[in-house]
């Protein structure tokens, strides 16, 4: 298991997704999974992904300008990302961190078990 | 165990020391503790504290800005901070965003595993 591989395949996947259908968000989820998005904390794939589709814009695209990874243990990964988000319609793209705690599967994929994100206000 | 109480006694006593005595935060990492620290991974306590100790300032202090946590699961806690960093002599404060994952030691108290630390460049 290549941590920078699963770390690179993983962002690639999940923003390009949330970017284009954030429904389709939903099998990277599992019922033990936890968000915590701006300090609201939500469990489970359905709750995550109901916060997820009803934030307040439609369109955005995620812009990445670092990801670092380390194994943390019994296969899983960490995921730490940083970048901008551009919401349509607004001039200024929003700074985010967010991490991920990526857990394999019986079926040789990877879910997310944790997701921290949070805004980097100027 | 309440990962919320660990995340905040955590994070007070890492960053007061930090700004206080770098080489005291030896005994937090261990053998297998990895650091990522603006992309250079690091591995082991020891390594990890030349590092810190190592870094092109003397005194600083950190402001933390916001804390969240989650379990990680076999008794681990995820915390994730975001702060500002300010270095003696400097006219602006650095922000940052860093991660944590905390494993349970035999003793009943916490180690880092994984520490991963990137500047939030404006």
């Amino acid at each position: 298991m290549d941590p920078d591989a699963v770390a690179k395949a993983f962002v690639d996947h999940y923003y390009s997704t949330f970017d284009a259908n954030r429904a389709g968000l939903a099998n990277l989820y599992q019922e033990g999974s936890m968000l915590t998005f701006e300090g609201q904390k939500i469990q489970g794939s359905p709750n995550i992904v109901a916060k997820l589709t009803s934030l307040p814009f439609q369109q955005c695209k995620h812009n990445i300008t670092t990801v670092d990874c380390q194994p943390s243990g019994a296969g899983g990964v960490l995921v730490f990302v940083s970048g901008t988000l551009q919401l349509a319609g607004e001039q200024h793209a929003l700074k985010f961190s967010q991490m991920f705690h990526l857990m394999p599967t019986p079926q040789g994929s990877f879910y997310v078990l944790n997701d921290i994100f949070r805004l980097n206000y100027a």
